[in-house]
């Protein structure tokens, strides 16, 4: 059995990463910190897991943490770089699902996030942990970056046209939207039923913290500096994004659908939907998986690119795991094969 | 391995069935029935199902069926009854999730549901199967009567008290709110998003068809015929049963929630929450507990009981699932001990 | 023109009376005040009053606000109290949407909201807003305490019973679900979109402070005690409430929705609905309605009564402006004839 | 007072007409009809309206119809191009709330709507009741084809763009969410609340009836044709759509919302946000405002704008209120100056 931890499990990245694991037949947890609710027990404040967790939040401390095989850090940003080190040296792999290692260049980091970065060195050793891409170099990583949520939809969307130069690709168009779950448990006005539910909005259009995010991961596969323009969207519901992404085709291509089809054969989270089909969120919804479809109306020079994703399980707690399976040599579907909760 | 069969898959209780069989460690899914889906790929139907199950609905024939070691029954009241003696004469066992063995009294059951009962002998036979009443006659019976959802949230709330002849029993009265799926699939105005969202009903208030279920079984219990007032709401949401029960006190107790607590020891799928915790649906969505909350408001004599559950779980698939592993011998949790789906 | 000052009005209690009060024939809005908001214009919290309104808050100020015919109240408990004694010598009439008048009793006060009464006399003086009650009362008022949401579904609902002496008064029930706005805009965890929506739970089961204030209603009515178990339910929407009543009843009566129906006539807010028809909260969204239901279910001894409003209409801002109508003489029905929202 | 009728009453579209036409200062509604409902009192079908309206449905007639002054068209597709000539030839003046009149090319309608066109003639008169573009046309015409929903956010929000030759208009993009209500009352699996709510999916990706009814109207500003691609999505709540619009900038500009600001001067229900603000669908929810906002993310080449209107009103009912106003010479507020039910 693995032994983890869980660092600041209070937000819903942190109660659906306990729902995983608690489940997972590979893995034990062992301790979850947080300095808010130290001493009181999960499932006091998470009432689903009464009956299946019997743990209490603890202050976070170096020597039992240490313990660990893995420490998945569910930490606001800024937390997970300033106690990295001293777990790697002790030997412990971690896995961030904040920002903290997503952004390879400290000058960006520090541009978008607002903080000088703690430890460029173990950023330049970060595994950015999406498997579609990096599978090789996650399997040997001591730390990974979780991607965002947005940008694991995005990408996974746009890659298979970026992989092969299919489209121009420097006015890319990703509109996405997403639950309200997003925005995290913190008491804000604006994430209230009554604000929030019977509305829809696009919110941080000047720039979001996910455009460099995904630009960088683009810009890589591309071989140069993508161009992206990227609007996300409050839509009034707990989980789900979905992203439809927009770009004019350059070089043509005869079935759009077998690309995307071969390009994810093997890949056991992405679905590509059949000629016709559309994406729901709510097909998707509690599971790992990103279902995608594949559009060029009206045979135009336009692509329509629909993905879809449960943002605190693929987007979030879900793509941890599988970087955690993936890095201790398990089946990549350990405790992350759950069918989707619909209706 | 169980091989399973599923009459009448395409409703909700019949998707969520699925959702559970496919994932049981010990049942093998052989055949899903469907008269107006024949021939489609239960994925097509169920995007969530989508490389989980690689079945198609097909006409019912009573051959391939008796191949099951246990049929269920997810089809509209006045089906099962025409299948079943075929299926236990074929040695197969079934549980029905509609309401067609539910009522004991062959008159009754004309009088709520508008039809002559198909075969009052097998009804004889059938056995209630609520796991917490009736464990010893499930495990061996032929034929289930699965409770229907209303009747599992009021009935184990008012359980303790019935049995034990706290209460006065001529005016108990039950106010009762379900989410919109407990309406089934079915296109109808009242269940569309623009009806049902954004507003709050009863309805039924002059006699709904669980009313004779719950009176039947509580009046069993209490060994006299008991007298109710059952007003089912409907409350803008997908999933969940929650039931207000009010009685008023006619012998003293000490401590109602340690009576609650005792009668609820060794149940798996009832969780009595302490002193002053009210239970909501949401840490039961999607999963197979019933969670109860007692309460003496001002210490009068008036007790107020909470009892929650998912209607499609522990009111429908997962009670059906429950019922099938005591029937077979199996752990009794297998399959259905996921933790409820939060936020 | 009838110059209004609203004290407080960056709630959602102040917002609609905002919505109300700008289409109001006879009123001309002068001052708004909010210590936490002033200096921003009110638009500028509340983007549907662009173009509507063009006014900005500011810090309460007794020589302003004595320049108006009438203040609104729409702050916490415990505000108007201490600002009332002025505005009444100043020759303005008060209309509290708090709690602060509604308990005759300053013991009673005190042992439910926590704090000592400032003003017994005032107190004394004030007339409980409930125009179906308290007309004539209300013509003649100086200070309204208007009534909270709950009382003014429950009170509505039962008034007819009551007033008759119909029904056992010793054990009425009222179940009542409320939507989120009820809750107020604070920032709290429990009123966020991913805790509130797709859930439903009871809340406040041990006491909540609506209870002493409907008690003190229909006792004055019934002419002594009468005992009351009231039960609020959280529902997962914006606006609406539903109140399920039930009573036993002890004198016979040939007609029900007759009796309600008389009672009612003069009322042009209380709408008893025709047998077998039942409300729904959408069906007086954004109306100042209360739509009343009368059932015998199975012609028992238990009568159920249902009883629907706009917890921030007719439960509060809606109300406030039919007291200010009375007050002044105007055409009740001025500034709140709109028809509901629907769907 | 002018007398109006309505053709085929019972939809979405028809209950927002009957709400905002009985409070119309200036409007006697005299007769509705319905072939469904014909006979049925029109507050049965919708509770909202008892006390506000005394009048059933009936058989459409033409005598009792060339009665009016204008009738408004609530009818499915291909209703009102039948009535058309029989009504103007009365001396009525027609408002059509569907499609018949929005494609002025009768090739093209039978492309998108699947039948031949029943009156050219009248179709080459009818004016696009857009008041923003075609006011003075509006004020002369017989007969108006009131915009589609989806039309009017999308061409509000690209057309001072489209005037001034701004952007490169071969690769415009609007992606469009919508609520639910825009699939109207009719009883389809897809609008229900277990299937439509907790989800967002896009639809008619291929090619949607909306795409050739804006294309027009883009391109007869343009001169000539543009191109768009036009993508709806399903947002989880009853009203509104929200129009996110791409367009990559082809001759600077100073200052953009200074450009939108004053095209929209004298526009009464157009109002274009502050720089930063971004709209909401609910600052708009029964009312007839269309709110704007206009960025240029990064300084680059990439415009995108945000249209949002309640699709009920400014999307249908109320913009055809709107036209009436023109046509007769009425203030054009009348009838619709309600402020956004907010929350």
């Amino acid at each position: 059995m693995i032994k983890a931890g869980i660092v600041g499990g209070t937000g819903y990245t942190g109660v659906e990463l306990l729902r995983l694991l608690v489940a997972h037949p590979e893995v034990e947890l062992s301790v979850i910190t947080s300095r808010s609710e130290a001493g009181k027990s999960v499932a006091d404040l998470y009432p689903n897991l009464r009956a299946h967790l019997d743990i209490a939040f603890q202050e976070p401390r170096l020597d039992e943490l240490s313990q660990c095989d893995v420490v998945f850090f569910a930490t606001p940003n800024g937390t997970a770089m300033n106690m990295a080190a001293d777990l790697l040296n002790a030997g412990v792999k971690v896995i961030d699902l904040a920002a903290d290692f997503r952004l390879q260049d400290p000058a960006e980091w520090k541009h978008w996030y607002g903080m000088d970065h703690a430890c460029p060195d173990i950023l330049a050793e970060a595994v950015y942990g999406m498997p579609e891409i990096n599978r090789q170099a996650i399997k040997s990583a001591r730390i990974i970056a979780n991607p965002g949520c947005y940008p694991t939809a995005v990408t996974l969307g746009f890659l298979p046209l970026i992989e092969n130069g299919l489209v121009e690709d420097q006015h890319l168009i990703a509109d996405a939207k997403s639950g309200v779950s997003g925005a995290g448990r913190g008491a804000n006005v604006g994430s209230l039923l009554c604000e929030a539910s019977e509305s829809f909005k696009p919110y941080a259009v000047d720039g979001h913290r996910h455009l460099p995010e995904i630009r960088q991961t683009l810009s890589k596969i591309a071989g140069h500096q993508v161009g992206l323009t990227f609007v996300p969207h409050l839509t009034p519901m707990i989980r789900g994004i979905e992203a439809s992404l927009y770009a004019v085709i350059q070089r043509d291509v005869d079935d759009l659908i077998e690309l995307y089809s071969k390009r994810y054969a093997d890949e056991v989270f992405v679905d590509v939907l059949p000629a016709g089909t559309m994406p729901e969120t709510r097909s998707v919804k509690g599971s790992n998986m990103c279902r995608i479809s594949v559009f060029r109306p009206q045979q135009g020079d336009t692509l329509v690119i629909s993905s879809v994703i449960d943002n605190l399980v693929k987007g979030a707690a879900g793509q941890a795991v599988h970087n955690m399976n993936i890095m201790f040599g398990l089946d990549e579907t350990a405790g992350i094969s759950q069918v989707a909760l619909l209706p």
